[in-house]
C-alpha cells in the first residue's frame, strides 16, 4: 500500500464546523459517514456547541484527547487557515477542505490558497481540495463527502474535478450495481493531484479500473508517463477540446497541431481511453470492470432479429470496427443446429423464435471461432424470447470464454429484469447499441496500446554535433534556423535532402548534371542574394543544357547587379504528384525530457502536404517516443496512405521510407529538445527515397 | 380522412385461427385487443372449435352474419390463400396477415405471395403484411398486434419493418409517456407500403410526427416526393448504409457516389431526418413531439456546473452546431441578478448553489436574447439544487417561449421524478447530453430543409437540341459520348469550356494566340490521331511562339506519319492550383423523371478534384431538382470551399460561378435524362469563369 492509500484510509475523522442545521455541508458529511457505516471514531469540532447529536463537541481539534488521522473542514473561508495550523500541530495526516473561496474566486483567493499550501508543507499535512466534495472509500466504509448519491463497494477508482459529474455518474452506477473502491473529488488540487492518485491506484491491486473527469491536467506529461506504466484501463472524460487552448504557433506544421491534438494523442498513446460524455464514461467503466478485454478487433453478431443486427453493423462501421468472416467449419456447425432459414454468415441470425437453448447452442459454436475476438449477442424482445433464461446462459458461456462477449438488450423497462441478472453476474450488458459500440472501441484500443505501448527501449542518444550552437540560438532566435544549419542537422541523422552544390561557373553546373542528371533547380544563395523571392531568383524543373544556360546567365547577372558574391545553388529537382508533409511540434519547453520538464514533449505529424495541408487536415500524429507499431498505425490512418500504397494500379511505395524518416525526426527532437518545431513540406516519396524537399527548423528555450 | 385512415379504423374484426392455447399469436392478438379496450365486435373463426373464451367460433368467415371490416390471419401458411379468398367474398376491407413463410422463405414463398396479391386485387381487399406483427391504432383503441408492449395514445405515427425494433421503441416510449396514433408493422409490404401510409399520415391532422424503421424502400423516389410535401417532421431509421448496395459504376464521379449517398442525400433534402440507432430514433421522436422547432441553429447553455457545460460545448461542436454570442445588454441584465462569480457569457454558469428562482430569473433574461434559437438548461444534482421546482419553472417558461428550450438532467434514477414532471408537462427532457444534441441537430436540419425544401418551381425546360441523337445513342453506347457532342451539350447550356479551334497551319495557331494570348495547349484530334496518348501527342502550358512552333512541328509530323488528316486542336490553357470537380450520376433509368420512373433521379456532386478526388472524398452532393439555397449549402460544406473563399489572404473567388455551373448541370440532366453520368474533372475557377476543363458524359437508357 502506497502512502496515499494509507492517507485515504483514516482510522478516525474530526469534522470541523459541525452544525445543528441538517443543511450545512458538515452535517451532510456526518450523516453520510454514519450512513456508510464508517467504523472509526468521529469527532466534532465547533466552538459554538458543547454537544450535538449525542456527541461532545470540542472547541478546537487540539482539545481532542486522541490522535486524529483526518479532518473534514467545512467552515467559512476566513477561518480555514487557523484551523489548518491547529490540524498541523495535532499532526493530522489528511485535511479534506470542503470550503470554497480560493483560487476560483480570484487573486485574493489564490493568495489564501498559497498560504494553505505553505502550512501544509510546514506540518507535513496532506490536503484534498480546497473547494471539493470530499472522498468516499468503500474498503473502510467511509463516505466523507457531501455527494447526494453514495458509492457502492467495488474495484473502480475515480477522481473528478466536477461535483456535478460525480453525482450523475454515481447515480448511473448505483442503478447498475457498479462499485467503486475510491471516489475522490479533487477540488483545486493544491496538494494531492490526479498524478499522485493515479500512481497510487495503478499500484493498488484492489483497483481494477481507473476513471476520471479532468478539466485541466496538473502536469500532463507526468500523467502520461504514469499512465503508460499502468496495465489496467484508465478512462478519462477531458472536456474543453472544441475551442480550448488553440495556441497560434508560427510554424506551418504547428498550427495544424493544436494543444488539444497533443493532449489527446499523448493520452491515447499512453493507453488512456478518452471519452466525450458522461454516458460514454459510464458505459466504458462498466465495460472494463465487467468484460474481458478483446484480444483483437474482429467482431461477430449473434441476433434473433435482422433489423437491429444491420443497425449494429452500421454503428460498428462508423467506428471503423471490422466484422469477422467466419470459418466455413463454424458456419457448417451452425447450419446443423439452426433452422434452415437462419443465417449462418456473420451476422448470425438465429430468428425471432429463438429460445434460450438455441442462443446457447449457437453461442457455444461461435465462441470456438478463431476469427472472432468480440461477440455481440443481440436480444430483441420477440414473442417467444426467453429473455432472462437467455442472459443466464450468455453469462455462463461468457465466464468460461476467453472472448469478449457483450449482450445488448434492446428496450427499456421491459429489459430491466434481465439487465439486473447481468449486473448480478457482473456481465457488462447494454440497452443502447451505440454506447456498447463506443465501449468496445475503447476495449480494442486498450488492447492495442497496452501491447504496443509507450514504453519503448531508451534510445542510445549521443550528444548532437550542433548542440552548442543550437542551445545558444535557442535563447534568441525567432526566425527559422539558417538553411545550411537546418540541412546539417538533417544530414546528421540521415534525412534525405535533394543533392545540391554551390557553383560559381557554368562548367560546375554541367559537372553537377553529368553526375546526377536532369532535372535540376537553380537558385541564388543567401550569400549571393539575401531575399531571393523578390527577384524571382529560382528556376525549377530545368530539363536541358539550353535551359540551364539560360537560367544560369539570368541569375548570375542578378547577382552581379544586387548580390554580395557570385554564387548559385544547383539542386536535384525532386518531383512527385503527391506532396507529403511531416513535422514536429513541442509541447513544453526545452527541458521537457528532463526531470524538471513540463509538457508532453514533441508531437510528430505526418500527412498530405502542399500549401493547403491545413484545409484538408489529412494528418495523423504521435508523441515522442513512439514504437514502430504506433508510428505505422499513425501513417496508415491517413488518406494519403491509400495513394502511396498503390492506388488504382499506381505505384506502391515503400512505406518503410516514411517510417524511417519519422523515426529519424523522433531522434532529432530527442537529441535537440531545443527544437520547438520542424516543418517539412513538401516531403516527397520516390521509389527509393523519401526526400525532405523543404525543411524549416525553429528553436526556442 | 384518406382511404387508408378508414381502412385502418375497422369497426369490427374477425380473428382467423383463434386457438385455445394462450401462446398462439392469434390468442395473443385477441388478448391485446381486449386489453386495449377495443370497442368494436370481435369474431372468432376456426373450424376446430365451436366456442372459445365465452364466444361462438365460426367455421368460416362467410358464416358470420354481420359485415366484417377487418380480419387478422394467423394460421399456417398453406391455408392463407383460401382464407383470403373467403375474406374477399365477404367484402372485408383489410386483411392483416400475421402468417410468415412467403417471400422471405425463398422462391416458393414468393410464388405464394404473388397469389395473395392477385386475390387482393381481384376482390379489392387491402393487405397489411404478410409476415407482420399487426397494427395498433390508439384513436379507436385497437391493438391488433402481438407486440409485447402496448402503445399509449398520442400524435406520433410509426411504421416499421422490424418487430424487434418496434418492441424496443414502444418500451422506451412507455417509460416516457410518449404516445402514438398509429403503430404499423409493414411485414413484406405486398400491398400496403410505407409510401401510401406516409401520404395518408402527412394529410392526417391528428398525426404530428411520423417515424419509421425501413430496411428497404418500396420506391425511394416516390417516398422522397411524398416526404417533400410534408410540413411535419419525418424521422427514419434506415439501416444497411455501411456496406449496402455499392454499385460499381464506370464513371469516375459515379464511384464516389454510392447508392447510399444518393438515398441519404435525397431523403435529407426532402426534409427527412435520418437516424443511426434506436436510441437516437427515440430521442428525436420525443424532441419533435414535445419541443418547439428551433428557428435557427444558435445555441446558448444555462448551467449550474461548469464541467457538464464544457462537455456539452464539445458535443455541440462535434455536430457543427454553433454557440451564440449574447448581446451585451443581455449579459448586463444577467450580471444584475447573478452572484458576482457567475459567468454571464455563454455558457451561462449560474453556479452550484442555484435554486429554482435563480434558474427562472436567468432563463427569463436569456429567453429575450435575439441571438439565441436554442437554450439548453443543464441541471446537475448539487447539494442545494431544487430539481423538481426547477423543471417546473423551465416548463412554464418553455410554454410561453418561442425558443426551443431543452432541459438536460444529468443522472439516472435520481432524476427520474423530475423527468416524469417534464413528461407530464410534455416537455422534451434528456438525461444523456449526447442524445439531446443529436435530437437538436435534427430539429435544426428540419427547420432548414422545411424552409428551403425540395419544392422548387418547375423549370421551363425546352426540348434539347441533341434529344434525338442522345436517345438513340443511349440504347447502345457504353463509352463516353464523343468529345464534340459532349462539348456541344455543354455549350447548349452555357457551361464554360476552354476556348479552342481546329487548325491546319502554324499561321492559324498564331491567329489563335493573337486573339486569346498565351498559354495554350496543342494536341492532335481524334480525326488526326485516334489514340493520342500513346504518342504523347499533347503539349500543355505553351508560353512562347518558339515553344508553339516546336510543338506544332512535332505534332504535325506525327499526323503525317500515323494520322488520317493533318489537323490539330489549339486550346486555352486554363491553370489553377486548385483542381475542382463536379458531376452527376443518375439513380434509376432514363424514365426517372416521368410518372413511370423509379429511383431518386440525378445526384449532382461538387468538390475537390484531381486524380485523387476519391481518396480524399471532399465532395458534397444534392439531388435534382434543388433550390439555390440547397446548392449553396452543398458548396459551402466542402473543405475546398475554404480555399475558394479566400484562404490566408489568397484569392476570394466568386462562388456564384460554381453555383451557376451546378444549376446548369441540373438543367442538363433534366433536359436529357438519358445522361447516366457526367464527370467534370478537373473543373477550374478563375476570377471570372468556371471552366469545365475535362468533361465526359455517359448515356444509358
Amino acid at each position: 500500500m502506497s502512502d496515499l492509500n494509507k492517507v485515504f484510509s483514516p482510522k478516525n475523522i474530526a469534522i470541523i464546523g459541525i452544525s445543528s442545521s441538517p443543511h450545512k455541508l458538515s452535517t451532510v458529511i456526518y450523516n453520510n459517514l454514519i450512513n456508510s457505516e464508517f467504523k472509526g471514531s468521529i469527532y466534532f469540532v465547533n466552538p459554538k456547541y458543547k454537544n450535538l447529536f449525542g456527541k461532545k463537541v470540542y472547541k478546537s481539534i487540539l482539545d481532542i484527547p486522541e490522535k486524529i488521522d483526518a479532518v473534514v473542514i467545512a467552515i467559512p473561508t476566513d477561518y480555514v487557515k487557523d484551523v489548518l495550523i491547529e490540524a498541523g500541530e495535532k499532526k493530522v495526516s489528511l485535511a479534506i477542505i470542503i470550503t470554497a473561496g480560493f483560487r476560483e474566486s480570484g487573486q485574493d483567493g489564490l493568495k489564501r490558497e498559497l498560504e494553505l499550501k505553505e502550512i501544509a508543507q510546514k506540518y507535513g499535512i496532506r490536503i484534498l481540495g480546497p473547494n471539493c466534495l470530499g472522498i468516499t472509500s468503500t474498503h473502510n466504509k467511509m463516505n466523507a463527502s457531501f455527494s447526494a448519491v453514495n458509492a457502492i463497494s467495488g474495484k473502480i477508482a475515480f477522481f473528478s474535478q466536477s461535483g456535478a459529474i460525480n453525482t450523475a455518474l454515481l447515480d448511473m452506477a448505483q442503478s447498475r450495481n457498479l462499485g467503486f473502491k475510491y471516489f475522490v473529488s479533487l477540488g483545486n488540487k493544491i496538494d494531492i493531484n490526479e498524478n499522485e492518485i493515479l500512481n497510487a491506484w495503478i499500484n493498488d491491486p484492489e483497483v481494477s479500473v481507473i476513471g476520471g473527469y479532468l478539466e485541466d491536467f496538473y502536469d500532463g506529461n507526468d500523467f502520461v508517463k504514469i499512465a503508460s506504466k499502468a496495465n489496467k484501463p484508465i478512462v478519462i472524460l477531458n472536456t474543453g477540446k472544441g475551442e480550448a487552448s488553440q495556441k497560434a504557433i508560427h510554424s506551418h506544421t504547428g498550427s495544424l497541431a493544436t494543444n488539444n491534438v497533443i493532449t489527446s494523442t499523448a493520452l491515447t498513446q499512453a493507453g488512456v481511453n478518452l471519452v466525450d460524455s458522461i454516458e460514454e464514461l459510464f458505459a466504458t467503466l462498466l465495460f472494463f470492470e465487467r468484460s474481458k478485454i478483446p484480444k483483437g478487433s474482429k467482431t461477430a453478431i449473434l441476433t434473433n432479429a435482422g433489423g437491429p443486427a444491420v443497425m449494429l453493423l452500421d454503428l460498428l462501421s462508423n467506428e471503423n470496427i471490422v466484422t469477422a468472416k467466419l470459418e466455413s467449419e463454424i458456419e457448417k456447425e451452425l447450419q446443423k443446429i439452426l433452422p434452415s432459414n437462419a443465417s449462418v454468415h456473420n451476422p448470425i441470425d438465429i430468428l425471432g423464435d429463438a429460445d434460450a437453448s438455441r442462443y446457447a447452442q449457437a453461442l457455444n459454436i461461435l465462441e470456438k471461432s478463431k476469427k472472432v475476438d468480440i461477440i455481440f449477442v443481440l436480444i430483441s424482445p420477440q414473442y417467444v424470447t426467453q429473455i432472462e433464461e437467455t442472459v443466464k446462459i450468455i453469462s455462463e458461456i461468457s465466464f468460461k470464454s476467453k472472448k469478449c462477449i457483450v449482450p445488448i438488450l434492446l428496450g427499456d423497462k421491459y429489459m430491466d429484469d434481465a439487465l439486473e441478472r447481468l449486473d448480478d453476474r457482473k456481465i457488462a450488458g447494454y440497452k443502447f447499441a451505440s454506447l456498447a459500440v463506443k465501449a468496445i472501441k475503447h476495449g480494442i484500443n486498450f488492447n492495442f496500446y497496452n501491447k504496443n505501448s509507450y514504453k519503448i527501449p531508451k534510445l542510445n542518444l549521443k550528444i548532437g554535433k550542433y548542440k552548442n550552437i543550437l542551445s545558444k540560438i535557442a535563447t534568441v532566435q525567432t526566425e527559422p534556423l539558417p538553411e545550411m544549419l537546418s540541412k546539417s542537422i538533417a544530414r546528421e541523422f540521415g534525412l534525405t535532402l535533394p543533392q545540391e552544390e554551390i557553383i560559381h561557373t557554368f562548367d560546375e553546373a554541367i559537372d553537377f548534371v553529368n553526375k546526377l542528371g536532369f532535372p535540376v533547380v537553380l537558385k541564388v544563395t543567401t550569400e549571393s542574394l539575401p531575399h531571393k523571392t523578390e527577384y524571382k531568383a529560382i528556376y525549377l524543373d530545368i530539363n536541358s543544357k539550353e535551359a540551364l544556360k539560360h537560367s544560369f546567365n539570368k541569375l548570375m547577372s542578378l547577382c552581379q547587379k544586387y548580390g554580395k558574391s557570385e554564387e548559385l545553388l544547383i539542386q536535384e529537382f525532386v518531383n512527385s504528384k503527391i506532396e507529403l508533409m511531416s513535422g514536429a511540434i513541442r509541447d513544453g519547453d526545452s527541458n521537457v525530457y528532463t526531470n524538471f520538464g513540463h509538457g508532453f514533449g514533441h508531437l510528430i505529424l505526418f500527412g498530405h502536404g502542399g500549401i493547403y495541408a491545413e484545409v484538408f487536415k489529412d494528418t495523423s500524429s504521435f508523441i515522442v517516443p513512439a514504437t514502430k507499431e504506433i508510428i505505422e498505425k499513425s501513417i496508415k490512418s491517413t488518406d494519403v496512405y491509400k495513394i502511396l500504397n498503390g492506388y488504382r494500379g499506381g505505384i506502391k511505395y515503400d512505406l518503410n521510407l516514411i517510417l524511417e524518416t519519422l523515426q529519424k525526426l523522433q531522434k532529432i527532437v530527442q537529441t535537440y529538445p531545443e527544437i520547438e518545431s520542424i516543418d517539412i513540406n513538401p516531403m516527397m516519396l520516390t521509389p527509393d527515397k523519401c526526400y525532405c524537399v523543404d525543411l524549416k527548423i525553429f528553436v526556442k528555450k
